[in-house]
């Protein structure tokens, strides 16, 4: 069957038709795969750029993609069935001793005992079927099929906020009403996962800033106005603006220099934390003693946020229903392309460079 | 304005003018109600059975209702305009000086120092217009106007959950995929409150149960088919056989005989809740010694549910507006009657009688 | 080697001369015991009542014993060396599927995939010396080597306060001073378990009654005085008193009659929990609706108490150190009699009755 | 009555004779004085250093000292009687209405509604005798008189473990046997605040380094020899060396170059946490790009660490009264040195440096 492969670390992608299918786990359900999401790491190993990218054992190349929707062909598990829709988790345990790993959470695995589809040591879903293990299926509502390919990269996100609540139950950090409608967050960067983790804070009730270094475009501003965020272009100036305004929450994406970082510090307002989602790709952040002088009396935190498992693609695509439910405008403008895969030379391209405006391309299998 | 009007703890309904306009705290946005809904404590005050309720000081007549979907007229809170829907927050703290009612949570008062909405103490939504403190209103998204007065009666289950999912942290209650898909419910009752909670077990990740001591009617086998539910016609016989099946979460909305506790105390699994959200209006719950070792040996809890906040009312529109996407056929038959406000005698008639197989009733103020 | 067995389900108890030392787990470190306490559940298991209780597969005698401190007398495990005080676990799982059991909780193991020293399927501490698994043992301070022995019913207490405390995290349960000092707590029971309690709810800043039926004896009149715990001695007639008193937190450690919870039930305060440590060995609990009804708008909880794990153990440990500096004379007074192995018949003796006024009554080995 | 006063931001200390008894809150109970703690804090408004310093309104002077040991004299509360040895809390809310404040939190107040005793406009304890409110009094056992003074800064740090602790509940970081006992922390630092903070996570059951950039003088091997405290003389190379170890916990409490900073982060392990507790007092920290990517890779969090609260007294009366029974020589050695208060000469000489070897330095009313 056909597939769409990379060698990491070399740079490159090309079709390749597979001679034995993926298997995966217990291989109890067959999928066949209707469509793949494309993400900014996906280019990254196109590009022989991401370090931590290989192969699985035994093999120099790994079939691509970490994002997909298939549907069930036939199944050993009765809790799944023909014409069921599914979207696979991308991070798993291979061996399962860590204790996270056991309680279902590899995202939190310390023994480095996780594999990655499509990224590290695991095949992706960029192939025709294959055969997985139902513990790492979650079932699609089909009326959000349109949009659901969204609830891989939300599902980090949904994640995140977990985490970050929980990191401030350590004091009162809901209002007087006990929602969180008096707390203010920013989200740097605009792309899927900026828009989407603006979204979703605005779901549970933040006021929400989302930050670039330009005008919004004519889909971003769209998107701000039914979803009620506020679109800031920020500029070397305007980050005292920013300080001056004061955020409980920052959320950085960018993944561009360390040295916004400093900045995203400095306009946390006490007890505020600032969560790391970005890897930023070049720079220092370099941070005056007076900077975490005022980081400590504020009670701050910086936390690194990485990877949502089972549950968080639950929710995320409830959340997904939600925003389809509410803000329908919104969730039309979520996927700005869909390309066939039989379209290869179109496909190719766009593993290799994001369009101006881009924030989910979706490849379709047919 | 028209007003729907009882007088506790006298009998009674009746359909009144009034001469002021109902105000409630800073009376900052002046609200016209849409809808009302109708709910079993409505009917138990109309009959004057309902111990509890007490008109507010100072008169001998309280505006019923405590389910309301309404417009804004006019507004003095910029976060308010002319148009928006809204939902009011039923109980509300008078004076804020117990701990949770400070932090928003007059639920969990401890000191009394709370009223409620149309039963105790606080006039309720049942008239045509009134002022409200924006600190008590919900933003009704306009895409789920249809089902949104479900929000209310929702609310309480939303804070339930949450209750129990707090409780179930003292280990790991989670499966080894890190969601609830292995952990089974049961939901003693189908009213709209069962309906409800069987519902939302299922949005988390549960295998839910609804029992009732009959068949289902087709409206019930037609929710419990569309959103996977198990309907489950009990009788003494077969409470053996729950035993066998065992439940991690038991919920009681029955609000029949205190003699079901034992039956239910006796099903639950190791580690499970028995939630008590009825309450339950004759009998004894007659529970020998080695049922208490058993409930003792299984680290078991017993816990009383009441009454969800602001962050609960946010929460239930937000899975209102998911149901509403990924059950439509669902959402549709919750409601199971619209009455005019000007149709007065069937308003009455609704307000002293449930109908059989209602789940929710409203009364539509045009 | 010399060891005191029982043959469960049968009556009686013995001293015996096993062939084979008793070894459990990987066995890495050999322990001479210094010392046993002795429980009520050891007289159970001698009487014969305990139904739970059973031999190791394959034998149909047990070692009896869950209370002990021993020397280490040889390891295989650096982190133990000869002459280090310990003292082993009790409660053990003895496969690791469940997800309890893997991270430590057996307390909390679903599967029944667990064993207890001298009680079910594991052999006991009563014995000269035995081989453990260092994951069992935890290391006991030289200086309080006097009372450490309590640190094993004591765990069970301190598991039991971190449930509790778990629990109520559903609220503010803290007082405008950020401490537990407003909030009132009464045990029922002031054997060894209920005293340890009433102790240890003290140190976390409760206000504490202990009750009986019965005027206190002098020990425990001089430990209540002291640790400033408020004696009660209640009756029919005076459990109206506790009603109006008012408690936060009820613990019910007195093991007799199940009748006693309602009335346990009704002295809650709002948001109160009530535990049941001890076993109900008779009657009935009769609660009529009126009751749960006040439970549930009072958001009460009764919740199953079990076991203490390593954690706990270690807890314990520090608070008797705590104790004893803060307490000198209560903590002397816990330990109400020492009685040598060698002194056969008064060790049988102390397996089969409690003596007036007893707390804890050790047996010595020479 | 005698105090020792300051006028910051001016530098300089004095003995003044106060004509008005200092009085704080509702002022119901009156101490006097029997000793105070010094620490850095102090030296730093002596020096004129400490910005955030400020005298109460309309005062050019402040009554030093924040760290007391106390008898009441004289009591309006039933709660303290006459003879009670208290320590008062040092943080106070003026004004309550922030949430935390509400809620006995100031320390995580938003809204700068906080005075700090001897510090931040509020008089301190460096005084014959003054009038408290309960509120905000301890009481202290007898028994660890001697050592009591030091609750006030392991207040502190049992307010951060708290933190760290809850930050940690996003995941499993128990060990397999429940416990830290698989954990490694180090400590930045080995004056009063490093050396206690050492012994408190030794207590809490994780391996501890202490690391300072020398050898250890006698008290501070003694110390570690005792409590099982691993000593650490780093250098520029061995930070390599301590990456190559790896921590999970990490604590600066150096409060020199914000420089270590990066060393700090760079020695985590997965899920590993950097906790910030003094305060950088000069220098950047310069983080490349790449340790942020490994930061987030690892799960990783940052947070400021500041103030304890009354039930981190409490707690921290707890453990010394617990170190007192199991390490007799390391409490004694916490203590470097007593002065008389009559002794006016070596006190202002100890108010403006800090000794070699200095844990911590008394002063004593007589």
């Amino acid at each position: 069957m056909k597939a769409i492969v990379v060698h990491p670390p070399k740079p490159g992608v090309e079709y390749m038709e597979l001679k034995e299918p993926v298997r995966h786990g217990n291989g109890m359900v067959r999928v066949k795969i209707l469509e793949n999401g494309i993400c900014g790491s996906d280019r990254e190993i196109v590009k022989g750029r991401l370090t931590t990218a290989r192969p699985p054992p035994g093999k120099d190349w790994l079939v691509l993609g970490h994002e997909a929707i298939g549907v069930v062909e036939d199944s050993a598990d009765p809790r799944f069935k023909p014409g069921d829709l599914v979207m696979p988790i991308n991070r798993r345990s291979y061996n399962g001793k860590c204790l996270n790993c056991l309680v279902g959470r590899p995202d939190f695995c310390e023994a480095e005992e996780y594999v990655e589809a499509g990224m590290v040591g695991m095949d992706g879903f960029m192939v025709e079927y294959y055969y997985d293990d139902p513990k790492y299926l979650v079932k699609v509502p089909e009326n959000i099929k349109d949009i659901a390919i969204l609830a891989q990269p939300l599902s980090d996100l949904e994640k995140s906020i977990e985490e970050i609540l929980t990191i401030q139950r350590r004091f009162v950090w809901t209002c007087d009403d006990a929602t969180y409608n008096c707390r203010r967050a920013i989200v740097f960067g605009t792309g899927a996962t900026g828009t989407l983790f603006a979204l979703l804070l605005k779901t549970y009730g933040f006021e929400v800033y989302m930050a670039n270094r330009r005008e919004p475009l004519e889909n971003e501003a769209a998107i701000a106005e039914e979803a009620g965020l506020i679109y800031y272009n920020y500029t070397k100036e305007s980050i005292d603006k920013l300080k001056k305004i004061g955020f409980d929450l920052v959320i950085d994406t960018t993944g561009s220099s360390a040295s916004l970082i400093r900045d995203e510090i400095e306009i946390l307002k006490p007890n505020g934390v600032l969560g790391l989602f970005g890897f930023p790709s070049e720079g220092n952040a370099v941070i005056p003693f007076d900077v975490f002088q005022r980081f400590i009396y504020k009670a701050n935190v910086i936390v690194g946020l990485i990877n949502g498992q089972k549950p968080h693609f639950q929710l995320a695509l409830s959340h997904l229903a939600q925003w389809k439910a509410i803000w329908p405008g919104v969730t039309k403008r979520l996927i700005t392309k869909i390309i066939s895969v039989n379209d290869k030379k179109e496909v190719i391209n766009a593993l290799n460079e994001k369009e101006k405006g881009e924030i989910k391309v979706k490849i379709k299998w047919e």
